[in-house]
């Protein structure tokens, strides 16, 4: 067989949430009749809004009609109505937006992952720990030098630059995956100050944002002044509007952002990812599309808002619990996620066991998104109002 | 900013099919009341089967109630309803592919183009000439060295291997895109005992095998003995079913197909891939997933292969109308594509800019698809049955 590329076998040998999985299957063989509540891997469950699914089933009928059939898109880049959608969604949050900069995809993580390809593999590479899994190996997978800035209980799990440190490409989420922290103005502003200083770019992860209820805390990157110039955002419709069995995305690339040839000349970073994007995709399902931009009508923002606020009692519900059991977290505000210290110092994988056999509650041990994770663990909010009670309650009487 | 990825330097600017785009807008500004005809890019004009759509307004159903809710799949790989029905349909033509070697991703050509993370960069990579842009590219971006295997007008655009020349990775179609050559069994068998005397991995792609009607001419690369242990096939609903604008399609990855790391140990080549994907690709849309599923069922097929057999009927037009003017062509049975001689020795994108000016009918000129393409030319059949008609019209007035 031709020669593989071996940076993979740098890598964990599973995906954090595989493993888990993995985790989960043999304990429910040991124990066929345990009653498992699931607060791990940090995916929804409410169904679509209702508007959404009208808009794609008007979708699907376009699609059965010649006269409304659409094949390929042209530029695989999105169709207008959508970006349209989207560019008035974050003018809505005061972050200026041209649709011409928005590009349709079928999910954060693939952009995420796949925009490693247009830079080069010299680049120092700076990554918040503990962080989201995909940062850290997309970057592995291509042979990169890694960095980290700490997030820590000191910080609020909330890094900040280190200025004696270069970086060329800097990955923040906020609000933050798995701690739950989110950036304030203020601290964005130094990151984007940072990242012109070293002429670095910030690929920024805000598929949280719709959990922001603090009208002073940035939805996006480009809310800060100068962003356009440094960084290029991504974003999901998974945790906006229950988009994680439909697979909708977007990713922003602002039209001044710019790379420098070797050579000297200037390259345009959209056009270079249009031109990957030209060769390895082609484009999202159009009645996908339709119920995507359903979601960003008054009626389809009512309708998720309202299922946001579902979840958001379920995070108020676990911070109250925790509050009341004295365990120390972040998160749980602004933010889906709950970011707990494991108690009596426990190792995460070590509390993870514990929590699946004797009350039958899934978390993610902090341990694998980081160094700086060992010690804690997450908990998500979106699951069922009931379930999330009883696996409070079930935690109370184990921690009491 | 920071260092660029320069391969991508070395790309042409702009994916082939965007640069037709561009010529196709400045004729319409100039020209904004012609009746353009369009056999360019390969894409499909008939709506979705009747009961595809159901089957995917089903599945938009099952999302907006809570009880049928999905969200991320387990394995991102695709669900086991439609892996089985694709594992039944590989049967019905003699290939056996199990469920589990099966992948299913959002369309061919992100598999096809990111198949390459996985390799490493110092395979020989064997590419037919001409061919499908993204295989060139996708190679051309992680600085891969290509050799082409010459496909022309002497061995009727079916490039065989060279004994002479070692490979390690051969990117084969067929039917052929952009050529519409099919191998035959023999010459498939000739591919595979020389794949696996260079150990090589056959990357195959059956885009188009759902047009071929001879019952010899193999469906896929699995048709073969002993391709399992040299092969992977990438195949699409595209095509099969109109899903241009649906996305889903599927690779396979066998068993028995395993890397040798340098230092000697094994590697599941579907292990690294499910770890690359895990990082990369978060699955396709559920109810997309359901329309690919009822594709296959007995009423699916039935109603996907009338779409089949109006394509073929028009296919059949242009290669009567081909024979009348005495144009040579290769294609036009067993695949979508003619691909044609340009008359008068003209040159590729000199006969696509007389078509265009002369008649309003876009092709797209051979010399993209490689260098053998230079003076070659492909129209689809993908269109529909009276403006291909009136398309034959206008070339037998410009040609006769």
């Amino acid at each position: 067989m031709p020669q593989l590329n071996e940076n993979f076998l740098k890598l964990e040998k599973n995906y954090l949430f595989i493993n888990i999985a993995k985790k989960i299957n043999a304990f429910k063989e040991k124990n066929p009749d345990a009653d498992i509540i699931r607060m791990g891997i940090g995916d929804v469950t409410l169904p679509i809004a209702p508007v959404v699914i009208e808009a794609m089933k008007r979708g699907c009928d376009e699609m059965g009609a010649k006269e409304t059939f659409r094949g390929y898109e042209d530029s695989g880049t999105g169709y207008d109505f959508l970006k349209d959608a989207i560019s008035r969604y974050y003018a809505s949050f005061g972050a200026e937006v041209k649709p011409s900069e928005i590009r349709i995809n079928d999910g954060a993580k693939s952009d995420c992952g796949n925009i490693v390809d247009i830079f080069g593999n010299d680049n120092v590479v700076l990554i918040t720990d503990p962080a989201y899994p995909v940062y850290v190996d997309s970057n592995l997978m291509c042979g990169r030098k890694i960095i980290y800035a700490d997030s820590n209980e000191e910080n609020g799990f909330a890094a900040m630059p280190d200025e004696s440190v270069h970086a060329d490409i800097i990955y923040l989420c906020s609000p933050n995956n798995p701690t739950g922290s989110v950036y304030t103005r203020e601290q964005l502003e130094k990151w984007v100050a940072y990242a012109k200083k070293n002429n670095a770019v910030i690929i920024y992860d805000s598929a949280y944002e719709a959990f922001i209820t603090d009208k002073e805390i940035p939805r996006s990157i480009f809310c800060i002044e100068g962003a356009k110039s440094c960084a290029i955002e991504m974003c999901s419709l998974s945790k906006t509007a229950g988009f994680t069995g439909m697979r909708c995305g977007y990713t922003v690339i602002p039209e001044e952002l710019k790379f420098t040839a070797s050579d000297g000349t200037e390259v345009s970073v959209a056009q270079l990812w249009g031109r990957r994007q030209g060769s390895k995709f082609n484009g999202v399902s159009y009645p996908v599309q339709c119920a995507a931009a359903a979601v960003f009508t008054d009626e389809g923002l009512a309708q998720i808002h309202e299922n946001i606020a579902y979840y958001q009692e379920n995070a108020h519900i676990i911070a109250e619990t925790l509050n009341k059991l004295g365990v120390k977290f972040t998160g749980g505000v602004n933010s889906p996620y709950i970011w707990l210290k494991c108690p009596n110092n426990m190792k995460s994988w070590d509390f993870f066991d514990l929590l699946l056999e004797k009350i039958a509650v899934v978390g993610t041990p902090g341990a694998g998104f980081g160094k700086n994770g060992e010690g804690w663990f997450r908990l998500t909010a979106f699951g069922d109002r009931q379930r999330t009670i009883e696996a409070m309650k079930r935690l109370e009487t184990l921690l009491a």
